[in-house]
This record gives structure tokens, sequence and C-alpha cells, in this order.
């Protein structure tokens, strides 16, 4: 059995992007810059883009964080996102979900441009990607490919379960695997909260993915020997620990690793390949390599 | 076992949609209205452009057809396409694929704004559908939900096998199933040319959808008693008749039929249903449904 490890794996492509940007640097070219808008001050929020701002540092990146009050109508968020799709110096936009509700978030996920889309959730991105073209893929799935990919794990004609069809993780790695591409040319099945018969499924997987955030909920009996397992839950339980809490993955971690051939830790496996996948995107978005 | 004609469903559509375009007229409103593009004299492009377009006239919908070269540049074909863009009679556009191989296809598609675009093929309608918001389904896949529908077919909970994995049938309608719509809430497997236990999988499927494009692919031994079996081929076979072809479906519906309790025929099935689906997307361009 082989932990997948997000976190050294993580810190080896954060390595790639720093020389690829000094390169840049020494060439004379522009530094990649990534802007995150955070509107009022959820707690949560606050700590994601504040993450997303000291990666960019690590990597050599410029990033500009623009800070509006739970007041900021929809108007003025709409015309804050049109100023920096204008603005040549900004390669990557991000605006921190989730917003007042007053804020109409599909609205605006649709006014960032999509060559700036860096986090993937425009539609325009999530089509192309759908359709197997050149795309900004959205940081878990995106997390999930590349891990896979990093440790070469055959992908082709295997069957994959996907547990849980959110629009940001299970449906987009869903349709990601099954592309002819590799890692993909997978045949996935996803599963939900109204799939009967999950146990039985799982049980045919070559690779499953658990991507529905109920902790622990894939047990020993649901994995068949040498199956490769990806756990995308993170969760805070109730626990004798100095915070009160530890971190839950969806997959029982002790009882399933060994009758794995690769595993993903809680934490140390999807977590930190999600975060720099952002990254990752905005060097892309600074190449122009997404769209020409 | 019961046949899902839809041949007969598309019947009832379509005069559905000629009783709703009527009574616009009547209370003064505009004539919905289609425009097509046809690049060159491919005979099969000939015939689908002229069938929708004797189709917009039987529900009382303006058709304009723009016949052009095969020597157009991409160039001028972007442009005519912007200017139906802007032409606000026009409601839905179609450019007819393929085109000539001097023109990108993708090129085109995203040009077509996703305003008009009946055809579903704009990634932004694509990243629309997949994210279960309001959007232009394409054709085929459109009129697979609208046959469900039409004849009750309960599918929440169901476990869908759909063998084909192609950006206008397999993978839209995989996805569309797996929503949390009605139609919709499956357990959705996805395969294709890759998969290995195709046979084992079906074996366990409650709906089958075959979209592969092999004569009488599926056989009575992949299929479990009391399935519903969705065909979407259409493939010419060499027969002993007059035109020395008869149209093959992708399901040997012979030995098939029996262990059904739903099954499409071929033709007559999902062939008529995606015909219709044009002009349900036209109906809804021109009352502006999709897009506020």
């Amino acid at each position: 059995m082989t932990i997948l490890d997000g976190k050294a794996t993580a810190e080896t492509l954060k390595k790639e992007i720093a020389q690829t940007v000094q390169q840049w640097k020494k060439e004379g070219k522009k530094t990649p810059h990534l802007a995150a808008i955070l509107v009022g001050c959820d707690g949560a929020s606050e700590t994601y883009v504040n993450s997303k701002e000291r990666d960019c540092h690590e990597v050599g990146m410029q990033s500009t964080v623009i800070r509006l009050p739970d007041t900021t109508t929809e108007a003025e968020l709409l015309q804050k996102v049109n100023d920096i799709n204008r603005d040549a110096d900004i390669d990557g936009l991000i605006v921190q979900l989730p917003l007042p509700k007053h804020i109409n978030e599909q609205k605006i996920i649709e006014a960032i441009d999509p060559k700036k889309d860096v986090d993937g959730f425009h539609p325009l991105n999530v089509g192309r990607m759908v359709a197997g073209l050149p795309s900004y893929i959205s940081a878990t799935p995106d997390g999930i490919m590349e891990l896979l990919a990093r440790y070469h794990i055959e992908t082709a004609g295997k069957h994959v379960v996907v547990i849980g069809r959110s629009n940001i993780v299970g449906r987009p790695v869903a349709n990601l695997l099954s592309l002819k591409a590799n890692p993909g040319n997978c045949t996935v099945t996803l599963c939900h909260s109204q799939t009967s018969n999950i146990k039985a499924l799982c049980l045919q997987a070559d690779i499953i993915i658990a991507a529905l955030g109920k902790p622990e909920f894939l047990t020993a009996d649901m994995v068949r020997e040498g199956a490769v397992v990806i756990d995308v839950g993170i969760t805070r339980v109730k626990a004798a620990t100095k915070n009160g809490f530890r971190l839950a993955g969806d997959v029982n971690f002790n009882e399933v690793a060994p009758r794995c051939s690769y595993i993903t830790p809680v934490p140390g496996g999807i977590g930190p390949m999600t975060r720099v996948s952002l990254l990752k995107n905005t060097l892309k978005a600074a190449a122009k390599e997404v769209f020409a």
C-alpha cells in the first residue's frame, strides 16, 4: 500500500512553478499576477484568501487582494470585476465564495473574463473542460488528476466510482476521468445521495473518489483488495484534542488503507494539491496557455 | 413491453409548438425565427437543413437558410455569424456541421451568441447544462430526456448505463441524468471504447442508452429483464431492399425488445425526438426563456 503524498507532491509542484516564475523574470517577462476579491468578513473566507496570497508570494507571483464591505451591491461588485477584466497587468481573478446573500453568485462568476477565470467556475470553462478542450480546471479536480499523474497510476480502462455529484468536485472529476486522455479513459460511475447500491458499486471499482462530505463514510467492506482510494472529504469532527476537533476525511482510513494499492491521507492528500492548482492556473493564465 | 413511440410523441410536441406559435401571432408577438448557415454542398447536410426548414414552416416559424460556397473563408463565416448575432429578428442560429476543413469548427461554434445557440453546442451552454442551470440542451440528449418525461418513466435512483461518450449524445445525457432533476437523479455509468466489462455493467442497468454507432451492438444477453432501452444509433447497413440498405440501431431490437419494459424503435424512436428539439429550443430562444 502506497500513501499518495499530496503534501510532498504539492511542494514539488510549487518548486517547479517558482522556478518557472523566476526564469520568466530573468527573461524580462511579466510576473504572474493573481487578484482575489473578498466581500465581507467571513472568517473561513478570510483564511482561504490569506493562504492564496501567501502561496503566490512563496512562488514569486504578485497578488492583489481587494477587500470590499459586505454592504457592497451586486452592481458595485460587477463593476470591480469588469475593472479587473480590463486590467492588463492582472492575469487571474478569483472572487472568494460564498458571497453575501444579496449578490447573485452565478452572475458574478459569469462576469469574470473566462481568460482570467483561474477558479475554472465560469460555465465557458466548464463546458470546454467537458468537451476535452483547453480550459481552466477547478482546483480540486485538477489536484486529483495531477496526483494520479504524478504517481503514474494507470487509469485507462479502469472503473472509477465517484461518490458525490457536486459542481466543484464530483461532477468535473467524473467528466475528466472519462475523457480520452491520460489520466482518463476510465469507465466512470457517478453516485450521489439518490444512489441505492453504493456498496455494490464501490466493490466493483478500481478507483474510488469519495467526495460527499460525510466523515468516514467509506469503510473496508466497500473497497476491494488493491483499489486506489482518493479521499476528498475534510470535515471537523469533535475529538479530545487541543482544539477540541480533528480533521476527518470521507474514508475510514485506518480500516480501508490496508486493502488499497494507493490511498490519500487526510490531511496531506488532496488538500495541498487543491491549493497548488490555483497557482498552476495562474501560471497558465500568465502564459496565455488556455486561450490563445 | 411498451414501445417508446418517438414519432408519435414528436408529432404531439410539434402540435403543441405550433399552437404556441399561433397563439403568439394572435397576440401580436413576433414569429420565432431560425437561421441556418450551410457552407458548401455536402449532400447529407443539405438534407438536414432542408428538413429543419420544413419543420419550421410546419409549426409556423420563420426560417432563413444562408447558403455559402465551400470557398468561404473562416473570416467571412465569422462575419456572417456576427451579422446574425446582431440581427434582432433572428432568435436562433445554427451552423450546419461538418464545415469545410479550412474552417475551425470550434471557433465558429464559440462565435455564435450563446443566447441564439439553439444547437446547444457553445461551451457556455454545455457548462450551464452540466451545472444544472438554464441552457439550450443539444437536440439528441434533449430528445431522450423529453421522451423519458412524456412516458413518465421513473428515473430517480435508477442505474443508467450510457454506452458512448460523444460530446453530442453520450456525455451530455450522462450529465443530465445524474442531475438533481426529473428526469434525473440517476446513478450513471458512462462506458466507451476503453470499457472492458460492458456486458457486466449493462446487466446491472435499469436503463441503457446505446449511443456508440455500432449496428446491433446491444444483444439480449446484455440486458436484464425489465430494463428500459434507448437506442440512439442509426446506421445504414446493406440489405436486400429497394435502396439496397436498411436503417439499423445500436440495439438488436428483435432479441432485446422482449426483455424490456420500454424500448425505442429505429427508426421512429430518438430520431424524430431529436428533430423536434431544435424547434423547442427555437421557441425557448424567442421567449427568451434560457437567458433573461
